[in-house]
């Protein structure tokens, strides 16, 4: 069958295009950096869309934002500062704010106008806005962990959008290398890192230049990521010592906050990387 | 963007749809029970298509007919009599007969043209079809499990199109307690139990009706499908005896095959429910 003007459709150079039944499109703007449109779905609750790809939806975004947080943070031993590196929709952060021991949460997204938006049509995300742990610049997040005071951060999240436009800078050595010099002894950086099915030559390049720069070790969790392409996403984790998570599923039984996803069983399954996927990483 | 010709669109009543772009359409019949069509497709290999419903892709069937099959065989301590409902690309049998221990494995497909078709254009799925221990019937499952004698199956694996037309009846109780009835003491009965985000109401129905008919227990598995809808999919399994699986992970570790997706840890993964599965599902 083909869709009709009631779908909003990503389709991309893969091959697969994924669609939302959409009722309408509450909003749409030109930023500096890129076009920003907001949908109405009939199933899916409120859609954002950059640049034509699908970024978050309130029905299934609970599953990356607890993944791209929680695994990282249980993984360090005492997480206290943290940065996230776009996250513009400000769902990491409310996460990462689930954790008492964390002391300041910055979240650096290069365009404001996302996080207004989210906080218009997804103000269920910027429940955490207002924490007096929250801090919030918006500029270059490059630029910034380039000029970051070594030794500043136990935890960098990069919560950004594909490998290209103002996102390509963050999938460099060079970008790592910035971060491992910000990140502490037991420092972690943890990144989105696109498909283990679609993707797998990105996920084994971003691994080879965070060993590269320094990190001791790389864990790839995967998960369901319904709107992005083939429903399969990851996060990709890279860790100073060798030795900081050794217990993180004792710290994660302790959790003593709500989670939709995320559990200590959930985080172990999502390390147990299947035999293709550890054929094609590990060789 | 709206997609031109060049892509096949699935598009449901979710409001979700999923496109894989395609060179030709290679193939298409009405035969007794549906439309069938066979597109090869530029990123995805051969594609079939049954009402307008993906089926089968060459590139992403692996994780499907891998979860259908190992885990249940597994978790039973010693199947040697299997009986597969559907699964007409002989993909899951092809996976049941790498188990050493399986004497026959009976493939009821309602549908002789669906295997017909994946013997030309899925030859990879269909490599086990003349095994000694194959055996094929074309003809109505749910008739067949209600005349089979009692006990006579250690496994039965339902490998069926979406709970509408021809495999509407393989999701009700009446079936299920022809099942229990086939199936002998340590017997377990598993199926794919559609998406765990979309259809989380059917897989606690089918749980619900698994138990009514004298099932001890049942385990939901989610794993990922890019083709199906939301990209992420789901078996059930519902043993007779509390017991039979206590030791599956031991089983599994002396795994003496090639697998591409299954893996013990992964199957210990795909056990751990997120807690919005747990609380729809268990409560």
């Amino acid at each position: 069958m083909s869709l009709d003007k009631n779908w909003f459709t990503e389709a991309n150079d893969n091959g697969v295009a994924f669609s939302l039944r959409i009722k309408e499109r509450l909003h749409q703007e030109k930023t500096q950096y890129q076009q920003i449109e907001i949908f109405d779905t009939t199933d899916f609750g409120k859609l954002m869309v950059i640049d034509g790809c699908t970024m978050v939806s309130s029905r299934d975004n609970f599953i990356y934002h607890e993944m791209m947080s929680h695994p990282a943070l249980f993984s360090h031993p005492n997480p206290k500062q943290i940065l996230i590196i776009g996250g513009g929709d400000c769902g990491t952060l409310k996460e990462v704010l689930k954790h008492s021991g964390v002391k300041a949460a910055l979240q650096v997204e290069i365009d404001e106008r996302v996080t207004r938006l989210s906080e218009k049509y997804f103000p269920e995300l910027c429940t955490s806005n207002k924490d007096a742990r929250a801090e919030f610049y918006f500029g270059d997040g490059i630029r910034w962990v380039k000029e970051a005071a070594t030794g500043t951060y136990d935890l960098i999240i990069v919560d950004s959008t594909d490998p290209v436009g103002p996102a390509k800078g963050l999938f460099t050595e060079n970008f790592y290398r910035d971060c491992f010099s910000a990140l502490g002894e037991e420092g972690i950086l943890v990144q989105q890192s696109e498909s283990p099915l679609l993707h797998t030559d990105l996920i084994k390049s971003m691994r080879g230049a965070m060993t590269v720069v320094g990190f001791s070790k790389c864990h790839t969790l995967c998960f369901p990521q319904c709107i992005y392409p083939s429903g399969w996403w990851s996060a990709t984790m890279a860790m100073k010592s060798k030795d900081s998570d050794f217990d993180w599923d004792k710290r994660a039984k302790k959790m003593s906050f709500k989670t939709s996803y995320y559990a200590a069983d959930v985080h172990r399954g999502a390390l147990a990387l299947p035999p293709f996927l550890q054929n094609a990483l590990l060789d």
